[in-house]
């Protein structure tokens, strides 16, 4: 098996950082050392088969991006990136390890769901894959069905208190999953926010004529996001289920998060880039001669884009400093304005919900350390260590310590990197939420088990690198 | 210089676990290795001058114990330990380093304060230490002062907003020193007790004849504690001052610490083992034969043991996981009973306030463990990782990573560990707070930048082992 | 018509008491004025048809209990009250006007159950009454016919998030509902249980055996009535719809409703003796001889009574000295134990829910102000001015004062009532849920629009003396 | 004695208004009787000396500003209202009854300060007044005097937590006059700034060259109220002495008083016209030719003006409806602009703190019904019922009933109001912070114990009309 000695950088954890070189055996870190490639006498760059120089870079652990949609069906069309072009997009922007969602639907054996999944993403993958379950019909199949996914290595499953008719579970249902949840240690994942309350409001909207996107977000109002955040907080604390809120949007959602933390509750929230950087105003109501007032389809998901007035954005940055929010995923599902955000012309609620960034957290996430939002090793841990532990990959992903696994980013702080479609992007999309974006860094180097496949511009990997993660339960509960 | 290899345990950090062995080159780290004793072929255990087989055990940070005051005068008395005999005690414990607090009283130069101090420990100590810096009088001198402390390696000071006529700032004086650490990123720590309250209340028990140590902990009510700390956090709020409350034992104040959290301020707490497991009740109401109604004196100090049946003691615990807590330090500041406690026999304002705890803080914590308050590596973060964070010292201290010192402890969560004045501690008390109580592990090996000071329940160090530690910057600050 | 002149007594309101006489003509209060019996040189007490001599009593309105059931039709049977004893009851014990509710169910015209609920009361009943409408099934229909209400003199209506299949309204019905609330000014009254959680855990309860009234209790999780109350709180923020909380049981519920309130939001609660009184242990729990552990379905109703040892009775008490709750209703819902009770013996589920005490409330709630739970003023703020205010009464109910309706009670705080079955209450039922209960006052006599219909221990009135009261908007909305 | 009839207005009390005639006697109300001037058949118009006609106009209890400063000592100058002009001021705007603050100093017995209030007001009132103490020098010989206060009428006394070095009292006073308060009932009243900050901040300003009126605002930051308003009610919270808040500005210091009193506690808070329609930035920041940069001197005012940004006065308004705040009273304390103003060119510090209202309030006031932001019978209840209760005057004021005081108001909601020095004001001052606000509504007739003191727009009392008001214990508390 080739090694790699990874030298001269500075390695960064969640804790803290420091100069020290990488050792790396085959697919695996086998040791950091203090900086200068000899160890007890034993000339360790003379003996290994290649070396990385890291000089004035930072090494750190390949990020992870918990919340990708790849191919996903959804409204009548499916998510434009498949595990082959989304996984390849995540590892040019550094990240080493996605945890896609399998889908169970109403009626459907869990099962079977989680078999079309593997199939679709086997021998696709650029970087290693997890994933979720997604219960869109929990009845008592499918809640017998869940506890034997741990063996499978999934051990976490997402409900919807949205998308009434497609995903969505009533408050019976969620205590049912719930209590199985904190009966096996499987963590509850949740799309919180108030459906059928939004679907009136919608329905309303559209029926006065207001179709344009931007009504999208003015249908999906914070209180309904507030408001699911709360009771699934409660069902959490009736069942004693562990209890994990997706792409959380709206500052009210976060103070609930913080309340029942405060509490002592095991109860986590993500949130995602868009929610940082972009608004209701500026973006979901954006006009251009190029695609009419129809152009904030580009930025139509749920949960929606929220206004700045309100101060959303700035507080879910502090929420990410405070640990009131404990993680930064994507929820990456990317769709093309032609023929896919255009059903939606004329009924903002036929536009396919998503935005595509699975390319640009680490680099956007990074933005904020320059900007001073976060400090470095939070960088870390919101992208990688976290997600690592919330999600039972802890040891083998998300750190620089032996026995973990080679996934390694060479990430270089006096670098610069243009983000968007105009500047290729790598994903499979006509256009770029994030057009335009300026990052002051770069991903350099990204090895995968090992194996460098992506350096100095070049993708050197290919479609099948990428292995299924079978996971364990969550490290991070209290 | 000699070599080491620790072979065979489970490395523990703040974030996971798991197998690695241990390269010690001389008093550093110089590798954290997968274990075999092999890398890359070379047989590391043949090439080190010593092997130590940690199978079946922990191998973690040494413990930083962040809260000590070695031999302070104190009400016409002094802390019966020596920075000789509590250091060595410490190191029995597996804490290796300790920061203790040099004392600049009203009208005295800090400087002097602090000549002092270097004074009273160099030379002595069996474990590294380091200094914070007591402002007993905030002038424009000792102001002045501060910003000098940095370069000295001292980089907090605390105040008190208790013991009016002796270390007693007011509001004024905190305002300017918070001013001075806001703009130097001098962390400001705080006695947040409201003392001019106490007096008064204490001067009305003592009137009505409740002299004895049961009424010190009737005088000092937790709205005095829940108040200043309200105080000291808005004076912050005001200032921009990083804010340090020490010794919090009330629930209410810790709900303070919390909502000042939520809204993003720097603003963190330690609590002392004897606010997690002793209480008002059982331990300060405390009466025997030999010491009469005056044994609760053994468990005087200050902030004092609180009421379990009000909650707090589970309320520390539960803050201790949700990270409203952020460390455990002893406020080690051992009397004995004769010639010292026994000072305030007829009147409680006269007992020395203290508890012994410096030599058992990893052991309590781990029983935590044990009794699933707390996780394994939440075990570390709050006895080591946090502290070297919180005070500049991460890197050289609270990992077990390349680079730093070879502070290690080698913890046998099968062991078992028999704490009291009866079982022989090695503080210089004449009785013990902690008479009794039973740990389900041991510390059986302790290194202090690379040589054993404690193996196999025999002390190996000697005085002067222990060097002065300067401090950077806090690196905990959001 | 004739005159009344009540002397001698101290007048109190819910600001203030003091020593005034009420001149009475016909059905209106004409005067209040200083004691005396002459006024400006006329001797009033020579001049008018009685006189009722009330020294050394209290002098307050009429009681207003705006949560009845009388005939309720319910699990099969129907409320063992007609509004003839009912309403009779109602009057021995002070209260002069209940507020009722008619039932509209799925797929019923709301006119018609209106309508239903006029023909069972008229000619009836002993005290004024008015409706408030259930809506048991939102629909376009019903939504309809909301605004139609306000003509008729009904003026709020109440949905359920509990009892699906029943009464049910899920979170698209209660918005719509409510937005027509918004734009009205109809309040919306809620029943704010989570009935779908709480019938999974029913459900369960009763497989594993569980089946005793006891889990009733059990069953009904507080967090099922935090959740809800909260969910109706945002359901009220995005409509602006004002929003009434019915027999409020749970600390945390109220702690929701303040939080809302703090805000500024009009969001109000009511609670009821049972809740004050009441507890989860002591009653709901309660095992006799002669009912086997059966007795404690005398207990049954929802929200169900919670433990005395988590604090809700204290807190209640608090709540309404605070004004976190605004009143005080009876929710009286009475079953006999024979026959219908019983349905429940085996099942839980089965037992018909209520409980009876509208003869009562004005006593047990005296009770509070002898205790020192509350002020003289607030047990008539809480008892009749704020239920004339709330449900658009005042003026005519709620006050002593000119052009009032002469609703009268004559209070003698130096009687004594004994309550229960066996003292021989009033109400159609075959036991008290309240027996043995001792108020430390006395319901001397009572006057409806000028009538007495009860004095000195006797029932002077007859069947159909009460009148329907049309209401106005609420007076108390902010 | 002559008496009086009022017909045909709008009788409205803090719960609600209805037609109702009202029959004086003398000084007092003697009857509140339906409209008509009948009584049995007595044409009580014909039997009165005086009928006043108040038809389509409201009848409401005279104004009680429970907070006015009249020749105060200040700043080595005093208030320029003496206690003639101010409470003739006070006529003109409806307010019948002030509480005033007789001053102990340092060093003083508080009988000695109260004689001289005694003696600045006897014989020249337009209006009832009552006094608070201040206590400005807390000893045992003034804690002693407290109790005696009550026999004297006088039930509530304040201190200081702002003002070192005059009336300040630091917190081992304050809770020694807390527990007397908690003794006797005495209402604890409290200028909660924390007073010790704010003189280092106001320092700090004037050595950087910050001296203008503007920075008055910038030095009394709302942290320092904030803070105070906490500590205040932890005193409060550990002696159980009621605590009523002064001149309460900003709204953190509100979100404070709304959690003490979520728990029950009895707490209370006052704010005043100018923090509920001035502001930091268009007030205090004022510039003008005439007065220069100065001008911003006629707000000066402690507490201070707050910043409209910051939404300070939008959260007064919302405690005034929720109860958060349950009186609005003045602070009337007048300063010329010459000779006094002036005094504080060139160091903010020494300009007097204070502006004159005492005229305006009850206008003030009524356009917030005008605007919607309160409703009518709130109006009454901010400005005189709760004011009577808080300060046990209740019964005898603060309410239109018999028994009371005929001190009444006919306001006519269809009457205009300018406001202004220019607009001839009757405060003796030279300028007013009111100038050019406009109100839609006008005090018509002003009776003070069934004298018409104002009518038509002419003052038809003469000084020493008022007497002084023997107060009892709060009839507010719960």
């Amino acid at each position: 098996m080739p090694t790699t000695l990874i030298t001269g950088g500075t390695v960064v954890s969640s804790t803290g950082r420091g100069p020290a070189d990488v050792l790396i055996d085959g697919e695996t870190i086998v040791a950091v050392l203090t900086p200068g490639s000899t160890l007890l006498g034993h000339d360790l760059a003379a003996s290994v088969d290649s070396v990385i120089d890291a000089t004035g870079k930072y090494v750190i652990p390949g990020g992870i991006d918990a919340h990708t949609h790849m191919q996903l069906p959804f409204g009548g069309t499916s998510a434009s990136d498949t595990f082959e072009t989304g996984t390849r997009a995540a590892a040019w922007g550094g990240t080493t390890t996605i945890v896609d969602f399998a889908v169970q639907r109403q009626g459907e054996r869990v099962e079977d769901g989680l078999a079309a999944w593997h199939a679709l993403a086997a021998g696709e993958c650029a970087v290693d894959y997890g994933f979720h379950q997604i219960i869109g019909g929990v009845d008592e199949h499918s809640l017998a069905a869940l506890p034997t996914l741990i063996d499978e290595g999934i051990t976490s499953f997402k409900m919807f208190m949205a998308y009434p008719g497609v995903f969505y579970a009533d408050d019976a249902q969620i205590l049912k999953a719930m209590q199985v949840s904190a009966d096996t240690g499987l963590l509850t994942m949740m799309h919180a926010e108030n459906g059928p309350v939004i679907d009136v409001l919608a329905e309303q909207l559209v029926k006065a004529g207001n179709t344009d996107p931007f009504f999208h977000g003015k249908a999906r109002v914070w209180q309904a996001e507030e408001e699911a955040t709360h009771r699934a907080i409660m069902l959490s604390n009736i069942t004693g289920a562990p209890l994990y809120v997706v792409h959380v949007s709206a500052k009210q959602a976060v103070e609930q998060l913080a309340w029942a933390r405060d509490k002592g509750q095991n109860v986590f929230g993500e949130t995602c880039p868009q929610y940082l950087y972009l608004s209701l105003e500026e973006h979901l109501g954006a006009k251009s001669e190029e695609w009419g007032s129809f152009e904030g389809a580009k930025y139509v998901c749920s949960t929606p884009l929220r206004s700045r007035a309100e101060g959303h954005q700035d507080h879910m940055w502090q929420a990410l400093r405070t640990n009131d929010l404990q993680m930064v995923s994507t929820d990456h599902c990317p769709f093309c304005m032609k023929d896919q955000k255009e059903l939606g012309r004329g009924d903002f609620r036929a536009i396919p919900n998503g935005i595509g960034s699975v390319e640009h957290r680490l680099d956007l996430m990074y933005q904020g350390v320059v900007t001073g939002e976060i400090t470095l090793e939070r960088w870390v841990e919101l992208t990688s260590t976290t997600p690592a532990r919330m999600f039972g990959m802890y040891g083998k992903k998300g750190v620089i310590a032996p026995g973990a696994d080679a996934d390694v980013v060479i990430y270089d702080p006096n670098g610069h990197t243009s983000i968007g479609y105009e500047k290729t992007h790598h994903m499979n999309m006509d256009h770029s939420a994030w057009e335009g974006f300026e990052i002051d860094g770069h991903v350099d180097t990204v090895l995968s088990r090992g194996k460098v496949i992506v350096d100095d511009g070049a993708y050197l990997g290919r479609k099948g690198d990428g292995r299924f993660v079978k996971r364990g339960l969550s490290q991070y509960l209290i």
